[in-house]
């Protein structure tokens, strides 16, 4: 038996989660869908088609696809020139690194998508060794458990065997719906109680304390 | 008895808490200090030189007080452009007129500093009736008790008879130390939880649904 953990990426591995929140927010003012800066971080991790209708909807406005594609594409924008530069969180650079060298099966499995996501890897030294699976690799991204069913797929392990580490209750709900635990991380801000209530088997504070708690997931 | 509410302006009143976090987190990377978002985002409430130099110590650091000094100016300046508007939170300014229009009694006691403070306060119709106490009305800021006492005093009322209304678990703690009940409200990004184990009353929504609840806190 081959036990697997899945990642999610942003907020997970890369501290990016506040630009993410902050730049959707200026894109969707510019739209004329001023929005709350909570409201949008809770919405972080799922799709930005999902989340970007969701939020129209909430507005009471309807968007046609080329609109969605728009807004999208000026978030993008915006958080390239906001973040230029990514930062790896506490931990997740020796994790992936331990992961390698023992040979542990590990994959990514983001809502992001090339060439968007190619900064947050090269800063965690992720190569093209390790298996990632993004949004364009699939019909539907997360909280449908497509993200995380495809990387299992492309590990060649079971659902049974695979642990999802995310920072938002949609990687720990995808993660239901696919049938695999899941491992809750504080460092993309959510509570620890959002998180467990979403049905996280263990919640840490970040990789780096995962990284010293790989015992209690049975990768002893 | 005259009941009284005394509210916090940042995430409570003012949708600014993501643009504090991303303009700090600037500031303090600058500064060869780089720190997680989520971190920064629970200490956002606080006095800005209590948190540069808790951030300092967590890294390492000394700070002299000239450098805390400069770290502050320099997130202020990065606020400022990151967001030259301030946004009123869902139902801030409609709460605040009915307050004024009822002769309920109510302050604004904030860990900011005017003249920054000033374009939000204006994005809030709050005119020159209304007390506001700012950090530099008293000694120490949140999570002591000073700016909610110093905001009783003025507005002439009990402790006992004030609630506190904030988003951050540094004005929940520094009201329980002044004696007074406190709301916690979502809108700052903290979730229920966290509000509820530091000593919150009661946890809404956001000032909007504060309004629809003000017969629950005896204001009927």
């Amino acid at each position: 038996m081959a036990r697997a953990l899945i990642f999610d990426l942003d907020g997970t591995l890369v501290d990016t989660v506040y630009a993410h929140v902050f730049a959707w927010q200026r894109a969707l003012a510019e739209e004329g869908m001023p929005i709350d800066g909570w409201r949008i971080h809770r919405r972080i991790g799922m799709s930005g088609g999902l989340f970007t209708r969701a939020v129209a909807r909430e507005v009471g406005r309807e968007l046609s696809d080329e609109e969605t594609e728009a807004i999208q594409k000026r978030h993008a924008a915006i958080f390239s020139e906001l973040l230029p530069d990514r930062r790896p969180l506490p931990g997740a650079c020796e994790l992936l690194a331990e992961l390698r060298e023992r040979g542990i099966v590990h994959g990514i499995a983001t809502s992001g998508r090339r060439p968007e996501i190619n900064r947050s890897l090269e800063a965690l030294g992720v190569g093209d060794g390790t298996v990632v699976v993004d949004r364009g690799d699939v019909a539907r991204a997360k909280p449908e458990p497509d993200l995380f069913l495809a990387c299992q797929a492309a590990l060649g392990v079971e659902a049974d065997d695979c642990y999802v580490v995310g920072d938002a209750v949609w990687d720990l709900l995808a993660a239901r719906r696919a049938r695999m635990l899941s491992v809750g991380l504080l460092s993309g801000g959510y509570g620890a109680d959002e998180l467990l209530a979403a049905g996280a088997f263990r919640v840490y504070e970040d990789a780096a304390e995962l990284h010293r708690s790989l015992d209690e997931l049975g990768f002893g």
